[in-house]
């Protein structure tokens, strides 16, 4: 793998003064790029979670329970708003178009509009390491953060954005002020975007080159989910 | 220019029995394969309108009037609330992300925010040209079409979505029971969400070869600004 085009493609490098030293997780980032870290894997899913459990061994009793308070008719799989609401007892009520793209990114393969026990399981845990690097960044516990911190905050997830394209994140979250500020729903948002495409580039450049051929099908095809309606 | 390789990618070829025969340009569509028609080219924005007229020559009066209408303070740009008021005038109340996406492939390039005469001018005529288009395949003036309509619309508009990506789109307008139907507004958010994906692929594919190699941060610059925020 060449490691040099990604280190130098990007500002954020692991010993920017700027940046606490106790933010990064240097071996992690030398071998990682712009990359990150490896996509959460969620279990394979059961059709019902009555039938062999489901979710995947060592799940907390209170994800279970989240996840069961909402599947009433105890199919084993949940939709959209019923993860709205799921996720409501662990960490907040989100936005219906992060939960759209949370399911996008979570989905069962067998069924891209419910999710089971096992991606419901990798969820929540993805979100509950997300909300801890949030709140390390978030040191004046306003419940937002700024630009600088949505940088690092990315950076400690695996993700050291390009300059070029961290300006245009940025440009999307500005409040009018010229300022970003994030709280925790635009936070998982933004950070889903930012995993979501780079996972999916990364599926193409298997040679972790930094660059890949695509043809238009598989580009559109890539791209399209991400855009997602919100009626 | 190899349209071999375009016209083998797609099923919705001229000939296709269920189409209306005079729902196509053969002739426009042989040679621009899934690539559409050329883009509107806004004319270079002015300052103000007031120092060089500001709106194209020939521009229709009721289109002057609707920007000027919403440009409460003289400056020669709108921003999308004014946008979204001046196009009720003429087309209807556009959703607010309808509006953001009009915005960004629309934009003038000096300012990202708003928009000036000449933005305004083409994007109307665009969006006259679509309503058209539009009202050909609504045959039962339900004010919505279905996906197969979309995809004869979407076609009359230049753009031959192959299989794979129609079958993406569709199921982003899947309204619950396994169909797709779209009312203007949709229409207008699918068919400029198509036309500037494929435009941004085109830029970078100068060769109209089909496919085209791009850097990571190429591609995410390219995508990023369609995940449009909407609070």
């Amino acid at each position: 793998m060449e490691f040099s085009r990604y280190n130098s493609s990007h500002s954020s490098a692991p010993s920017a003064p700027e940046l606490p030293p106790d933010s990064y997780d240097h071996q992690q980032h030398q071998y990682q790029g712009y990359y990150g870290n490896p996509s959460p894997s969620p279990a394979r899913p059961s059709s019902s979670y009555g039938q062999s459990g489901g979710f995947p061994a060592g799940t907390q009793a209170d994800v279970v329970r989240a996840f069961q308070m909402v599947d009433r008719d105890r199919s084993g799989f949940i939709d959209e708003r019923e993860l709205q609401q799921a996720l409501s007892s662990g960490y907040q009520r989100f936005n219906l178009r992060t939960i759209k793209l949370l399911m996008f990114l979570f989905k069962n393969p067998y069924d891209s509009l419910r999710i089971g026990p096992g991606e419901f399981a990798a969820l929540w845990s993805c979100l509950g390491h997300w909300r801890a690097i949030f709140e390390r960044f978030d040191r004046d516990r306003s419940g937002r953060i700024d630009s600088m911190e949505l940088r690092d905050a990315l950076y400690s997830l695996g993700y050291a954005v390009p300059p070029s394209v961290f300006q245009v994140i940025v440009s999307k979250y500005d409040n009018g002020s010229g300022k970003a500020e994030l709280d925790f729903d635009s936070f998982v948002e933004c950070g889903m975007i930012v995993k979501g495409l780079t996972d999916k580039f990364k599926e193409k450049d298997k040679g972790y080159t930094g660059s890949t051929t695509l043809s238009y099908d598989s580009f559109m095809c890539m791209v399209i989910p991400f855009l997602v309606s919100y009626d």
